[in-house]
């Protein structure tokens, strides 16, 4: 079977990459854009009046679209449509993190399709191409600025939804370390647990992988768990944010499935945006939270899979797989709460009825249309034992 | 100071990943091709009846240009470009390996630019832009189906040169390893250390590099060895095959150097450039014996920096720094030896006499208008101790 790899968006990084921003936008024939970002942060580091005026110098014509939350909701990314259909723009500027380019590519594909952008994201409508998107990145977590991947939330029904199309994937993204450096403590330690899960994801699925593969599966987490440590410890350490601002893009561009038709497992990141669809808590924690219950459920499949993880990432050593296995789970546990993640809801302060438990079991499932992942396939059954793991 | 990663090229991977041509062609808006391929082993495997065959059905439009050589001459991708201007074809569909791939890249550079192609190879003019390219790989080694960079040799001088610039990233390259599979054993070896060289190059480097990059360059290292191994033993072991074409890829795409705005050092390069174009020795072979003798020569430069790739490659364990740096490069002369490479010119059957040195000596200094290299700025001088230390 065929795989395929392709993750053309063009990275500038290092100290003042946001500079570039004029630059880029001509070599990408950009002479109008939206530039789309959050608030708070932005606002506060000076970093938006910088863009405004690198893009005023350069003689490129902007509008905006502020106010963009964490779960970004799709009546937001409608407005930016709006906003470029009446104004003549081609091209998005994210300036922010995953919410932000997530809305950005949410614009990029309404506004090249027509009709409403939802439609890509119930499956409604597959897109035919995207209008282009760069991204200034500020925050090293969800990975969107090289993914094929976005994920919306739709405040009707609190429903949150991925379209995952290569037409999505941003033009250029410019990488500057420094401008992460005031992400807080909590973020990051999110951010770390979202970065490892996209390379575990992939890590994890059905058929034979390569060794290569794995090889640099193992690398990259545990540079995020290293890092991770570093910014828990530190989060001013430049050479940690750097390392782990390259974590991030990568464990999400598809190098980690690398001659792996299946791209991974994912079920825990769908079981997870159930749980922050309904109750709005952060990505990173949310997966703190799924993965070691669906660890702990799926192990039997393939336990010596969960100890090659171990003794590569954590230098386990056990000649007992099934041990082993258990043993590595355990290990990535511990990380998530080290890091202060929570690693049950109630420890998130989410108490889980059975009334809940019914709805995100008949989210999760398309009202019994759909399975999930293919390490192991999930019925609603498992989903079930796996969501009152995780209570 | 800013570094860019960028690799757009689309990697379609895995058996009969070849029957893809005509879709790949077709989504790059290709409808007449130049086919470039070197000779033998694609025309005794039926590939290229295959691929003939896959263009006819598509209705695809194709001449062709057969015969390049390793070490590819200037003088037949000038006979491409003419059979292009000619027949009106815009797209140059390479099946082979590092020279064949180089040769659509000298083309692709002609056909767009105009003049000699020569030029952007000697330094006379700079390419802005190239005709298309797009590959269906049969020998894992050089990296030129996703690297910014192709080598030609002009046969008047015996000149071998090098021309880097984004525009020539290929747009598709159909990796299917089993293609790879009759590639004999000295070839394989010679690709072996290839691709370890074009990590090893970026691993040394001026400036202080990021530890994420450098973790990155182990992994490839020891897959390189691992499955290197493996294949002088049983060459014709798929799954081998299957990493080491990844290998061979990612080695030399720009991500074995991210975050260093240096690109590495390439000296060792430089240095093997000249002696291939001088007696026309296989590229691997000459860096078997170009690279221990440089790494002798410059190891004081930073033994650290030995060190820690031995320690991460070699799982060598000496507290000594200088000590462990002088057993890493041992360990990979070693190495290089094992796969039945020479370390020297003379096991590569080479006398290399005064006038030759000299001769070298000018051609890799530009006539004294060029140092090499950054890990250590080498002049003259200590370009000729290190081509001593080869003989």
């Amino acid at each position: 079977m065929l795989s395929q790899y392709y993750a053309p968006t063009k990275v500038v990084f290092g100290r003042g990459a946001e500079d570039e921003v004029s630059n880029q936008l001509r070599q990408f024939g950009a002479d109008s854009v939206l530039l789309v970002y959050g608030g708070h942060s932005a606002l506060k580091s000076g970093l938006l009046a910088k863009v405004r005026d690198n893009l005023s110098a350069a003689g490129i014509r902007f509008m905006e679209l502020g106010g963009v939350q964490p779960n970004p909701r799709i009546s937001l990314a409608r407005k930016g449509i709006e906003i470029c259909r009446e104004n003549g723009i081609g091209f998005i500027l994210a300036v922010g993190g995953g919410s932000v380019i997530d809305t950005a590519k949410a614009i990029g594909y309404g506004l090249f399709n027509g009709g409403d952008p939802w439609d890509f994201y119930c499956g409604r409508r597959t897109p035919e191409g995207s209008a282009p998107v760069g991204v200034i990145l500020t925050m090293a977590a969800a990975g969107s600025e090289m993914s094929d991947s976005s994920v919306l939330t739709n405040e009707e029904g609190g429903l949150k939804r991925g379209c995952n199309s290569d037409h999505c994937r941003v033009k250029f993204a410019l990488l500057d370390p420094e401008l992460t450096i005031s992400v807080p403590d909590y973020q990051t330690s999110c951010a770390t647990v979202d970065i490892m899960m996209h390379t575990l994801e992939r890590y994890f699925h059905a058929g034979k992988g390569l060794s290569f593969t794995d090889s640099l599966s193992f690398t990259l987490v545990r540079q995020a768990i290293e890092n991770g440590r570093i910014l828990h410890a530190d989060p001013t350490d430049y050479d940690a944010r750097a390392n782990m601002m390259w974590a991030s893009s990568l464990s999400h561009n598809g190098l980690m499935a690398l001659g792996n038709p299946s791209k991974g497992d994912w079920a825990c990141h769908q079981l997870e945006h159930e749980l922050s669809g309904m109750f709005d808590i952060a990505h990173g924690a949310g997966l703190a939270i799924v993965f070691p219950a669906w660890a702990d459920y799926v192990c039997d499949t393939d336990p010596s899979r969960f100890a090659q993880l171990g003794k590569a990432v954590f230098d386990l050593e056990c000649d007992d797989v099934e041990k082993a296995a258990r043993m590595t789970i355990d290990a990535l546990r511990s990380f998530f709460e080290e890091l202060g993640m929570p690693t049950t809801l109630r420890q998130a302060g989410i108490e889980l009825d059975e009334a809940h438990l019914s709805e995100l079991l008949d989210k999760a499932t398309f009202n019994g249309r759909r399975t999930l992942g293919n390490f192991r396939v999930l019925e609603r059954a498992d989903m079930e034992a796996i969501y009152r793991r995780c209570m």
